[in-house]
């Protein structure tokens, strides 16, 4: 079996891309990698004459590349999602260093039989607060400490180089294959909690502290799956006394396959 | 004490390249990794304002690159030189893995107060097979088998990364420091055997066969110390009778300092 088949379940998330020809210096660096999967997210010009001529042949990848409306959407279905960033902040999950992280997402995609995702922010601050936290895996690149600016295309080059080599050295998962639950499940459960916990007056509405950020990390650190979801959800729901469960939003609301 | 400091005395090396845009693009790369020192081997367009733009504001190793009119001058104080290659050909060495290579070039800086090298050719065909046969360590960076086109400055932002990781984990060398031979020193060695052996009528000079390049993967493999360079270079001028040592060519012949 190609030790690699599992690159093919790996998204490339570009976050509100700026300039173009990053989009396709990260598709060249990707294709070379042996990954294919580009999701954009309001990308400020796409598709793009630029973009193809820096992509050197990975057009194939451009031609494919899903146009998304909002990181959720992008994320959707996915069971763990690492987020590149080099600013310092208070995060609510440890931040891993690519390596180590590279080799999570190797043994997840070796455990699972569902896509993770790469997710990479702007040019000139890389993602925001807010797309950090919607991931599960804060990744760091180490960098010289007086000059930081690591382009999002050499960003991608080195994350994709890491989980390429991770890949190679995973043994074979020996055991059974983990349903975790996708991004969009876990979503729904922290949108509950809050939800809940606002309204039975146990969090303040101008001033809810770390509750949410701390919930986050005991839950992204366990790795929760499908069934224990679903159990999480329907006992909340009870709980709370909301009547009937409803439905959860369109996992696939809001993005488009290019063409 | 910093343990990057060591990152100080590699010299990237790039050979012949076409586009100053992937001058740029590297000296950035090298920045963010705490590399500095940038040498040109007959670039086709350099300075250049292109590179300058690509650089992002590692200028600085633009100004400081130096120019060189052949691949042995950039070498020239070397102990060791990684020559990036992509391409499947008959290895006179042995060919590393980029992570392999990475931690023994590590080791070696941790053991070793010189120089070494990596290596890069043109854009269009990377090294040729003489540039490689004047490096100690055939390196190459694994990538899809469908598609192989590494960008130049994306190769060596993979190649710093992980020299970075290396020399982040590398244990302080506990053994003294040894005093390797520098990349002239071989090279007039080698020159020195084969014309020995040519002028002996051992090698036919139509038809040379495999000779040196066995003998350079032997001695390559061995790290031939300084001291020991001296002996083989007097024991071999002795035995072929060729009378008072001559001195090799000056080492710095063909380097010119950019301003």
């Amino acid at each position: 079996m190609n030790p690699f088949a599992s690159l093919d379940r790996v998204r490339v998330v570009m976050s509100h891309t700026t300039h173009p020809g990053n989009i396709g210096a990260c598709a060249r660096a990707m294709k070379v990698m042996g990954l294919s999967r580009l999701y954009l997210v309001n990308p400020r010009h796409f598709p793009s004459d630029e973009a193809v001529a820096m992509s050197s042949g990975a057009h194939d990848i451009l031609d494919a590349a899903v146009l998304c409306d909002s990181l959720e959407a992008a994320l959707a279905g996915t069971v763990a999602q690492a987020a590149l960033t080099a600013r310092r902040r208070e995060m609510a999950l440890p931040v891993r260093e690519v390596r180590a992280a590279a080799t999570e997402l190797a043994q997840l995609l070796a455990g699972s039989p569902a896509d993770v995702a790469l997710v990479f922010g702007t040019e000139s601050s890389g993602l925001t607060n807010e797309e950090v936290a919607m991931c599960s895996l804060p990744v760091t690149i180490s960098t010289s400490d007086t000059y930081r600016s690591l382009n999002v295309a050499a960003a991608a080059q080195i994350m994709c180089h890491e989980l390429r080599s991770a890949v190679a050295s995973a043994p074979p998962s020996a055991q059974p294959a983990v349903d975790l639950a996708p991004h969009e499940g876990l979503e729904s459960l922290y949108a509950l909690i809050e939800r809940l916990m606002l309204e039975s007056g146990f969090l303040d509405r101008v001033n809810p502290g770390r509750a949410m950020p701390r919930l986050r990390r005991l839950f992204g650190r366990a790795g929760v799956e499908s069934e224990e979801l679903h159990l999480l959800m329907g006992a909340l729901k009870a709980i709370g006394k909301q009547g009937p469960r409803q439905e959860g939003p369109d996992p696939l609301r809001g993005c488009a396959k290019t063409d």
